[in-house]
């Protein structure tokens, strides 16, 4: 397996006896440095007690690690869930000799049950201990559910001649799902950035990438993308031209991982890219294709291999935007299926049930009302997100 | 099995052949004299021929029968689904020797087939033939789709001494979903009303049943709930006493045809009731409400029999009303399972897991913000859902 690191960061993933099968469920992240840091998190109203420790320590900016563990939310927990959250920051500062206050949190699995912390407490030092540059995989495997693959990409970039790396690590299965599914994501770089300027780059690829993407339209109480920046490399972003690098390749990253969930979304079979173009807005068409994304009856549609068209059209009806219900196009693939809100016909249809045999492909809805665009991506759902959601807790 | 009807009208069901399995699927209301109706319709911007012909004759205020077939949507047919479905009610108003104006039209199946007129043509004389005063069942039969079983209610009120009969009459299996599980209702009466009065009653009926359950979230393009009164009874509706003797009935007769629909959701194994007070208003209440009732999350948990409060509480979260998130109190019948936001512990959670054994209880959320107040009705979401849905149109 290819090695992945991030210069000046170090990373480690331990079993702690959180999760039932014995498998990894404390993860660790170090920069060598104090590094800049940015955060965006859930929009649910009920927050998991490590979000709202987050929120408030990266306002200052700076930090040094984050710590996380599967197989407990800590969320719904009270102010016990407060205590025990900082307690677990309180430990790895410890073993680290680094400021509690530089120390972030984050948590995934079950909502409602206390945070086995004494456990924490014990595998702390061991935790420490196994930190090392190559160490993102075993973060990766550490903070998994119901994924069934470890998530991980790093590419690099430059400004002016100067290399800088960045290597992300998510999580997540159902996209946005309360109880099990949560959706994380750690960004390491040795770029130099403020900040201000980490914050704007991180909101504008989770734009591009985990708001574009959805399991089952659920939204988690534990939900975080965290990017630190330690400026180990020489790269320093002082213009827009450099912005724009550092983006593209934080884009990139993002997009990358984003499309990983969904690929592993619990019990996918397939993804599928649901593009709207033709809308009066941008803002319509991701509502309209984020409606056809979370439909049911589509995904069932999907995991069936069934170019049930009117399904879709009947999902972009409900999506509340402006639409001229006998002007829409549909396509998959290259496929026309439906022009002017009619069916092409059977040997459309059978062209278009080809393209649903494939594990990617894409639908594309042209609404002729204008030129917003939009795209998001999608899985089928299958027989079995009921049995892995039926099951979780057992 | 009982015998229903209701005084002046008849009704039929037939096999035309429109089902591939040669079930009934054509059915007829016949009114013995022309009666005020009044409809509600679906919200969705694409909406099938029959339903878009049915809004301009409802606003004559007169009707004297109802044509229905299932197997076919008649949605996304372009023109040619509006001269089928004026094709359609003509046939009918031919073989009775009445107005096609008087003559309403609905139709449930898969959206974009032509509607096959010509078996419809053909079959007409028979299913006018059929009709009778007790040909209800057979009517409630014809317009079945996935459901499993014929829904039908009659009840009967007085007015000053004067009987009514109010007989309902529906289908819908995904509560509302766009290529197969439309749901329809026809509710006759032997009640003296004009087209406003039945109007206002029937919406206000529409908000306490059909707008209160969901299956999947999915709205069809096809929905359609048409109420006749024939005037054959001496019962008139003068005072607003009298209107809430009828209201009262009218609300009985749909709230009883909506459960029905609910615990005949595709695959359902459970019906329960979400129930939510203490919000801002009533419409916040309502909101988190149907939220719940939306999550897939949550629905697997009740079909896994899991006492999963955290989901529920992550669905409250991202209704996007105001919450407190650390008072609200949670209750599954009258075990209470979450008081602040926090679980009870084990033995409440065994007593919960209890309740969600049986085949109906209710959730209820109390979010201690104000007196809002709403309660709504789902089912379990099962991996039968899956395979029901995924198998449709082979």
């Amino acid at each position: 397996m290819k090695k992945i690191s991030c210069p000046g960061f170090k990373a480690a993933g331990i079993a702690a006896g959180l999760k039932k099968n014995g498998k990894k469920d404390l993860g660790l992240i170090l920069s060598e440095v104090p590094a800049t840091v940015a955060g965006v998190f859930t929009q649910n109203k009920i927050k998991a007690a490590p979000v709202l420790i987050d929120i408030e320590r990266i306002k200052q900016g700076l930090c040094q690690a984050v710590v996380v563990n599967s197989g407990n939310a800590n969320c719904c927990t009270g102010k016990q869930g407060i205590h025990d959250a900082k307690a677990m920051a309180g430990y790895t500062a410890s073993a680290l000799g680094i400021s509690e206050n530089h120390v972030l949190v984050a948590s995934t699995g079950v909502i409602g049950e206390p945070l086995p912390t004494e456990k924490i407490k014990e595998a702390t030092p061991g935790l420490v201990k196994a930190l090392g540059s190559e160490g993102f995989y075993d973060l990766a495997r550490a903070i998994m559910t119901t994924d069934t693959v470890p998530k991980i990409v790093s590419t690099q970039g430059d400004i002016e001649g100067k290399t800088f790396t960045i290597t992300g690590i998510a999580k997540g299965s159902g996209m946005i799902c309360p109880s099990m599914a949560t959706m994380l994501c750690f960004i390491c770089t040795d770029l130099k950035a403020s900040p201000d300027f980490l914050h704007k780059a991180l909101y504008n690829a989770t734009e591009r990438s985990f708001n574009r993407i959805t399991i089952d339209g659920d939204m988690s109480t534990n939900d975080s993308v965290i990017i630190m920046a330690n400026g180990v490399s020489k790269a320093v972003v002082q213009s827009s031209t450099q912005n724009h690098s550092f983006q593209n390749a934080l884009d990139k990253v993002m997009i990358s991982l984003a499309k990983k969930i969904v690929k592993d979304g619990e019990g996918a079979t397939k993804m599928v890219e649901i593009a709207v173009k033709g809308a009066l807005t941008d803002n319509d068409a991701y509502k309209v294709a984020m409606t056809v994304a979370n439909s049911n009856l589509v995904k069932t549609a999907f995991f069936g291999e069934d170019a049930n068209w009117g399904r879709i059209l009947g999902a972009v009806g409900k999506a509340n935007v402006p639409v001229e219900p006998d002007r829409i196009d549909l396509f998959f693939d290259d496929v026309l299926m439906v022009k002017n809100s009619t069916g092409c016909g059977k040997t459309a249809e059978a062209k278009a049930t080809n393209v649903l045999k494939q594990p990617e492909f894409t639908v594309l809805i042209d609404l002729h009302q204008g030129n917003g665009f939009s795209s998001v991506f999608t899985c089928d759902f299958s027989i079995d997100y009921i049995k892995i959601n039926a099951d979780y807790r057992s």
